[in-house]
């Protein structure tokens, strides 16, 4: 450890200096400067206006101001200007409040900048992801041969997958896909539900499958997808190449699950890739109460997990597991300044041959300490808690004329629209004003209602603080009626002044 | 700000209490704990068998330890079994020691948990990373239409900026690659020098190009890229589809930097998208003394840069810049639950549009932190510095009998070889040695030497510490020829002993 001061953080003492700098910038931001709010008020413009011009101009400047200074500037920044997700009116995505544990080892990750490509670029780490990995493994009911490798996100993670898949079938029918690329491969396919996340869309394009390549299957009314039209899209498939079939495992909107078990034994029989984005859901595994949700998840080829989402990690800390690990093969490489052979051979290996990354940051180190400091139950009870916050918004929901509950809860999402005439301006003019106003966080999105032929905006709570109080969702749903209310009067006088004027020029 | 005990980091205190975490866990950890190495020493088999075998059984607990035990438990693994770049004999990859200025920043984004995808997932952060790419844009000379975007690493900034390529050169042929997959695309091909890193390759396996769509150009002996072997690479390439020109701006092993005004010049002609892999290399433009390498880099369409190279950051901060930000085209996306028209007109938009990331963690805070504490110019004195030390251990090797330079110093790395009969058991063992003793880290490659037909085993140091001193450099030169002639001696007699084995077994 070095004795005179240095500007590098290192293993020991380097922590504490990290700590220390972190403690001074607390400390330097003024009590007034944090907004006390979800987010600044103020039109989106204006506010990421005044960072920019707090910065200054647009280059990087000669010379510098210190490192105190820079963090005070910066800190100050992001209270004034920034997120909170810890505020109980924070309610819009599946971006949940960080738990300090998880903060303080992905500090200490930033502080080792250990990488897990090669042993020599960070022994210890690589060790605990293998662990962590098995553990999770484990947790889902994979076999012995299970692997996995932590990603930057969830959309990271599908792509790894469908990558792998893409390449397995190619494989099955005597094609190289990673040396002749996708040209040669006829017609891939792969199906979802049409509720799917976007990113299995956005990893077809990028992978050269062509967005085209993706069959959206039919959802029931419980926006689960329907076994019988996925059996009828594969009979359908024809002498098109099948690359996956991935079913969501808590969709982003209504948390919900596709029958896995149906879904797992039509795969099987045909012989496709099960790929299961369990983003969102995968967390259901964590508490006795909802792990039934996700039951039949130990049938997939693949699965992707975010614990970023329910696991309160700070982003990102994405893992796709591989119930085979030697498919790994197919993103598998031999860098000579990397991994030789004789050098895998002495047990100098590493992490290189299981993802598109090199450098890769051990964000396993915050999951670890997380479930160490909790473990598993100490996370469920997080996820219970929260569920329970989802099913009072809903019966809160129920109990409120103005408002229609758009799909019952699964997991923490809750689906609701302010009843009124001109739904989709409303609703979306009321969210708006609730983050301009800095009161109240929530999202939105955009469903087939019953009876209705086109997607209408809804709006949607996702809770993920679990120190949240039912009275704070109370509080929050009273801020939504009083704005939307507002919000209505506005749009309903200034359809009549159009009306007026209308009329007022067809006097002329 | 929350008054009771939480177990969230939130905005203003929050920060206070990841620092009094770090301080209390770097104080847990026994003084004696870390090994004061570069690396643990022993076979990493062992090391990682420590590892795992303090952590327990591969499975999650049900219960949790408290979150001091368990940060504790994980400072202690990293300090026992971790690496340390700090240390002045580490000298292996482009994984330089972390400023802690940038360490503590990036706790700050951990703590906040901002993502970049929309406005209300972090409005402060999105105008820090619109404020530094607008910098880093002026600062490579790109013009006012530039953009650009940070992502997990090199490796995927390649990945993303073929992928853009990739679509505007099948959009030039009226093909619409992202709907209709790569298959349509009349054999796309992407030029890159013989010893361009292997992310490129990579990419074009996962972009469905295929690894065969990668044409070698050869290399002056130099080791930098022939314009003339490009010209007539494209004027073979006949009817194939040139996807891209990709320069290389700092080899991993040689520092070297293709001409980039000349392959410039050639791309340009022919209409062909030239990136510019500057992953190592960008950080030259910080220093006066060294700006001039990367001259021309401003003439390409697309820049990769990692700031966890030269920058001194944690992994990763890694960018793509775009010359023509209209470009991001290819990969933006219109999504219900996130960016939704109506909100975009209004204001509410991201930078979901310019990755293949959603939730994406702002790995700008810590850069902004850096540049705003050291400013440019402390960072190329960091630079200078690192490439002083490159030159005395060149010097050095000159000097040595016992050593072969294999290539002159360009920025920070040094390739040479310690001379022997057995030249690839001997330096491959050596340093294996080396490791295990944890007495120094080096690094390792192969290069086809002058008079060589085949790649040989050489060594590498990669000097990214300018808290080391040239008396630091000699230390671990002796070290190395200590090892080496014991590794020699051992060779020779194992050699010798086969050799009276044989003749033994020829008398039978």
């Amino acid at each position: 450890m070095p004795t005179r001061r240095s500007r590098f953080a290192s293993p020991g003492r380097g922590w504490a200096q990290v700590g220390a700098d972190l403690i001074r910038m607390a400390e330097s931001v003024s009590d007034t400067a944090h907004h006390g709010a979800p987010l600044p008020h103020g039109l989106p413009g204006d506010v990421l206006d005044e960072v920019d011009s707090a910065l200054g101009p647009r280059v990087i400047p000669s010379a510098g101001v210190g490192e105190s200074q820079a963090l005070a500037r910066l800190g100050d920044l992001v209270a004034r200007h920034g997120l909170d997700l810890t505020h109980t009116r924070t309610a819009a995505h599946l971006q949940p409040p960080p738990l300090t544990v998880a903060v303080v080892a992905d500090a200490l990750a930033g502080a080792t900048n250990a990488s897990l490509d090669t042993y020599d670029s960070g022994p210890a780490t690589l060790a605990i992801e293998q662990w962590m990995i098995a553990a999770l493994a484990d947790l889902a009911g994979l076999g012995a041969g299970a692997g996995g490798v932590f990603g930057p996100g969830g959309s990271y993670s599908n792509l790894l997958a469908l990558l792998i898949a893409r390449d397995h079938a190619a494989s099955a029918l005597g094609l190289d896909t990673r040396t002749d690329g996708t040209g040669a491969l006829p017609r891939p396919v792969v199906f979802c539900s049409r509720i799917a996340h976007f990113s299995i869309h956005r990893a077809c394009a990028a992978l050269g499958l062509g967005e085209s390549a993706v069959v959206g299957i039919d959802v029931d009314d419980d926006h689960r997808m329907l076994p019988a039209a996925l059996e009828s899209a594969l009979a359908a498939a024809g002498d098109r190449t099948p690359v996956a079939v991935v079913a969501t495992a808590g969709t982003t909107d209504f948390g919900t699950v596709d029958p896995l078990p149906e879904i797992a034994a039509i795969a099987r029989r045909r012989g496709v890739w099960l790929h299961v984005d369990a983003a969102y859901g995968f967390g259901s595994l964590f508490s006795d109460r909802l792990a039934g949700l996700v039951e039949g998840i130990d049938r997939a080829d693949s699965i992707t997990l975010d614990l970023h989402k329910i696991g309160w990690q700070p982003a990102a800390a994405s893992v796709l597991l591989l119930a085979d690990s030697g498919r790994f093969a197919a993103v598998d490489r031999s860098v000579s300044y990397l991994n030789p052979t004789d050098d895998i051979e002495a047990g100098y290996g590493g992490l290189l041959g299981q993802t598109l990354q090199t450098t890769r940051r051990p964000d396993v180190l915050k999951v670890a300490a997380t479930f160490l400091a909790y473990g598993r139950l100490g996370l469920g009870s997080m996820l219970d808690r929260c569920h329970e916050l989802a099913r009072h918004a809903e019966q809160r929901i129920a109990t409120e004329p103005h408002l229609e509950l758009i799909a019952p809860v699964t997991l923490t999402t809750v689906v609701f629209r302010y009843r009124c005439a001109d739904l989709d301006a409303v609703n979306a003019e009321l969210r708006r004003r609730l983050i301009r106003s800095g009161a109240a966080l929530i999202g939105r999105t955009r469903v087939v209602t019953a009876g209705a032929d086109r997607p209408q905006v809804c709006l949607k709570l996702t809770l993920l603080n679990p120190e949240a109080h039912e009275a704070d969702i109370d509080a929050l749903f009273d801020d939504i009626i009083r704005v939307a209310l507002e919000v209505e009067a506005e749009n309903t006088r200034a359809l009549s002044t159009d009306a007026d004027a209308l009329e007022a020029s067809h006097e002329h």
